[in-house]
């Protein structure tokens, strides 16, 4: 293991997002499996000053009770696709990182989150700011008693139902009062991103729950000078549209409608299952097509709990367009998934891109990492090739300043 | 009509293809349809000096004999997808473009396109040479009696059987004296290209014959200061392919294997049912993803005459790849296309861009018109978005040499 | 046109399935098409005393104003899959047709019905009682007008909402009184059967709307002696899926889950995407896997309204089943098909065998014609080779009475 | 384990389908799973003496040298859909049949199958007559070792080329003096055939290999009293294509063109890519469409190896149809499947009504099996609904009978 190390804090650990992060980093670490799926381990990344992920200790959040090392296991028996000498070598591991492990704070996830908090012990912060202090509490003592460099904060949990909006979210001055007084003000995403970011740890959002997204939390991390991006992983079904639509815009090709379902059957379907929180979900994958053809269109998104397929999400997407003289024609895909196992290479590459900004002195919304995202922070564009040249370009400069 | 007119000369002119584009410039001309399907319409291409589609006066030579108004009208019933109103308010100009039409030569077609040359009063030029001049004079006369500033030649035809290599191809100096005597030295499709080129005028192979593609004849191109272009028009499955690929690298996740059935049976389909005119064509569709992930894989392409599918060719691709962690999944797609309508307006671009191209200079391979074919000559990228790039930047420069 | 003469009396007239079925008549008289997609054509019918489609009349209620032959041409136009010189040809009957329709009367269609019926003319009945004799008259009059030697009554109309359960629908003597007095006694679909069953006209609900299904219409059936079937026509998607359910079932292959999204755009997709329209028809369509299987299991079914779709409703199921030693598999279709020509032949078949019952003195639920619907009234059986099977049982047995 | 036991003798029993089997029985004896996937688990075949899964000892002749339970781990690993608990669990059972395996013979199964037949001290018999001897002398000391009641010979080997047709062939008494002095007489599947039938065993033919399908061995069936049944198990594409041909039929959609691709990467699928061995696969395959329509149409049929996929047949099914009004219209569908754990319980079923049947005193063809056959001897029928009710009938039979 090297000197250096670096912390990565999931929020949802235990979750399939989580717990395939943890496993791969693991395996990675002891050389069991590789690096496909990263995308930091593509050519034009090498020459930057990544940490590597051997480097990367893994500590978090998780309302259930559970050990690490178990979610790891029962996620490989449901997926039925890890290999299980691999589960089994990396248990260890699993095991230390499960001691990092913290119940955190449940105030505002809407029913079908709090359905899953189920420890008696419980911490029942009075307040969004008491929440905080715990939270940082217990992100800042990891970081202290691994001896991290840096740590890099990750929303990994299931999706939030959408937030209200409130007058107090466009300022942080307006903001920090009503912490102390108003149980309600904030999502919990965006509880835990506040406390990040005020602990100067850089915060990413890989759902649409609000997280970062507020412009008070915004200022936050510039003011504190820390990178945050988000959000939601663009790992599937919306990641094929963000590829195909430039494909039909470029040609000139007429969408006239484009109708995507989504079937899934693990822990984030059956949240999902609740129409509050399936709201955001279903918001941010079906606006994409219009961005990127630029006209209006009928777009339908549906996403559907299947409890039989677990994790293996399978999406069905119609695309129906005109050509020259009016002829009428069309294309479907069909997307078999294990939605762990797409997401998990995105979270590392994730930790070590924000990591290196934050070491790169930037801070605020990390545009380059669009291409991540099914609502990328601050950038209007959806084409995902258009967002790679971001990355790209990014690299460019970044390898040309060191 | 404006003062200023062009040439359109289709090689293969009662074709689907060729059909469809007539159709199409008679419909453009006459306000009946827009420009849905013509590259050249976005918005990216707005300030360039291109030729209006309604300059364009269409010609051709076909081994078949028949009526270009009677073709497009067999063409709409059969495909079903055409305005009929549409269809019989061009007929006027689909009649007189039809007296442009001449029967052209066929010295080695391959058994499949002989079958179709079914006029008694066929010439039978003795060598390729004498072809070229038979094959010029048509063209040139063409030219002269509708007054056109510039002509372009486009091979629209059937594909050829895959042609022999020849040590004469080599270069211009070795083929010339070969004209005259060796009957077999050139495939047709490069006897049509010999004779535009040597004439002046561009030439565009949206066919996988060899045409232009020999190093003799790029020699030639460039000695007389012609741009040419090529080869395999990239309309549908293979569009897809070099769209989906990109992502599935630029993700680091690994393909296994990539299969792609195409059926379709339109007179193309029935052409490519002689396994020696669809071994090119496979070979064009097949070789793209292993260059575009840029390791070997296992790939397979088939092509199937289907009749009762006629224009619309369906195809279904299975994509088998590789994750983080070992997880294997995959992707399917269908395409179901007219193939017409989908060449057609791509015809319709091409002409302008080598027209333009011509006026400013160009000679020799056009590598910006890459994103246009399935076996770009002189661009080993087979990437549509990396191709696009290639145009878009071709747009930037002639815009600001204007 | 032969000497007997009978009339197919639709309610709907106007829609894509009236429309069609008149356009087919009519065509088939005057030999422009064969039987392609007629059941009672097939080898096993012939010999039974059937109708000649020749001899039927078409007549129907609407409540939109406007003309047969016009629906019909631009239907036409917007599926692009009728042989426009047919239609032509066909367009003095549906003319004379035309006439034969009457506005009908809307009590209770809900509100996306409602929103259809344009005219300011429209008859305004006081009661349930008075609506039934106005159609009564209507239709009445059609027979007398043309001297038919029987009639029978097809709803074909737009789904309507699902309808309140009151006891007074238990029976005949209950329901009654309530006719005259209560406004709201009975869905717009159990009028107009009320209305045809009291004539002692056979009554078919092509539709999932209530009809005839109420206890208290079939005792009307029954006392009258007329034959009456239903309800909602089996023509794609489930169709579909109650083959292919049975040979899971005698393959001994468990389904776990069975999901199938419809799409479409034509004007029942339009009025299903009311909520409560569409409840009736996703009821209808959702049951069918249960109850072939024999065990519970998750389904899902959905209908969404496409507007480009048109009539070319896309349907996409995906099927995830177990086989031996627990391996989980899956199935996937997609159907595209036209909905108003898959639905209007069996309306010929259903008004043959319809009027073939009555003569043959059948009255009440007309079992041997389940095949032919989602839900078929007094069958338990979905599985379509059980429900065909029913039917050649009838063939046989009518064959050996006569 | 019961008193009474009976041997399963699986000719290429190191294969997918005979390494599950294996697995499967011993699972079953353990009650490590249950009977999803066998077919005389169903209701309707209680009642019948039908032997147990738990009495059958299996055996078998493979030409490959290597341990039934390493086999059997290999397929796990590489399927990925065994529960690994179970294939550890009947590690035991799968070493003790392991001991019962003989290489056989190899004459005349093409260049691929005799590949695979690796071991330097393989039998080299000098002519079928001394290849049946030795085979018979197998089967035989395999019944007394364990004492068993009966015995079932299955063909689970790979597909052979097709065979050579015969005037020896044609009868008992023609073939029997050439299979001392022919070598190339008969196919190796024949010579096992021949093996099984003369010494009284029940012969099952699961490949489209000729087996018993010739005259002069059906006569040797019959001649001794034996029952026989095949050819070429029905497990999946097929399957489905048997099912979905019937709706069109009954519903007189005229099937225009029929395309199924499959794509697989197992042992079958490797053999296969020889076209010899290809041919009769495909030819078994395609048949079925045209004589369940009852017209002729163009029909595809191909099989492709892609190795990453397996054990995962991977099928696309293409069926272009046209309705009334000449309306044409498309279904397509995907069968993704595991091989191996699709025919292993049909194999259970096959043994287990074979055994039965030779108790019943039935000896030749045993129609009523052909539902579990692509190409079924005796039989015309293809409709799968057709062949299942010849069982059920037969199921009511021998129940009367008992």
């Amino acid at each position: 293991m090297p000197e250096r190390r670096v912390g990565l804090w999931l929020i949802g650990a235990l979750g399939g997002v989580g717990s395939t992060t943890a496993l791969g980093l693991a395996a990675l670490r002891r050389g069991l499996t590789d690096t496909t799926g990263l995308v930091t381990a593509l050519p034009q990344f090498s020459g930057l000053d990544l940490d590597e992920p051997s480097a990367i200790v893994v500590g978090g959040h998780d309302v259930r009770r559970g050990s690490l090392a178990d979610s790891v296991a029962t996620l490989a028996r449901r997926i039925g696709a890890f290999d299980a000498t691999v589960v089994e070598a990396c248990r260890a591991d699993l095991e230390e990182w499960g001691e990092n492990l913290r119940p955190g704070a449940v105030l505002n996830g809407g029913d079908a989150i709090a359905a899953l908090a189920d420890g008696p012990n419980r911490p029942q912060p009075s307040s969004p700011r008491a929440a905080i202090d715990l939270l940082q509490n217990d992100i800042r003592s990891f970081r202290e008693r691994h001896r991290l460099a840096q740590v890099v904060v990750m929303n990994v949990a299931s999706t939030e139902p959408a937030a209200d909006h409130r007058p107090e979210h466009a300022s942080l001055e307006r903001l920090q009062p009503a912490l102390a007084s108003d149980r309600g003000i904030l999502a919990d995403s965006s509880i835990y991103a506040y406390a990040a970011l005020d602990l100067g740890y850089p915060y990413v959002n890989f759902t649409p729950s609000p997280g970062a997204s507020l412009p008070a939390l915004i200022e936050l991390a510039e003011h504190r000078g820390v990178p945050t991006v988000g959000q939601d992983g663009k790992t599937g079904e919306t990641l094929v549209k963000t590829v195909l639509a430039p494909m039909f815009a470029r040609r000139n090709l007429r969408v006239l409608s484009w109708v995507g379902h989504n079937i899934l059957g693990n822990l984030d379907g059956r949240v999902l299952s609740d129409p509050r929180n399936k709201e955001s979900k279903v918001r941010s994958k079906d606006q994409v097509i219009g961005q990127i053809v630029g006209y209006p269109l009928q777009t339908h998104t549906s996403i559907e709990y299947v409890e039989s397929l677990d994790d293996w999400k399978t999406a069905w997407d119609h695309v129906h367009f005109q050509g020259f003289l009016g002829v009428r024609m069309s294309m479907q895909f069909t997307w078999q998934g294990c939605d762990s196992a797409l997401a998990a290479p995105l979270i590392v590459d994730l930790a070590r891109l924000t990591l290196l900004a934050q070491r790169r002195g930037e801070a605020g919304i990390l545009q380059h990492l669009a291409c991540f995202f099914k609502s990328p922070l601050g950038v209007a564009a959806h084409d995902f090739f258009q967002q790679f040249e971001l990355l790209e370009s990014y690299l460019r400069s970044a390898r040309n300043s060191t």
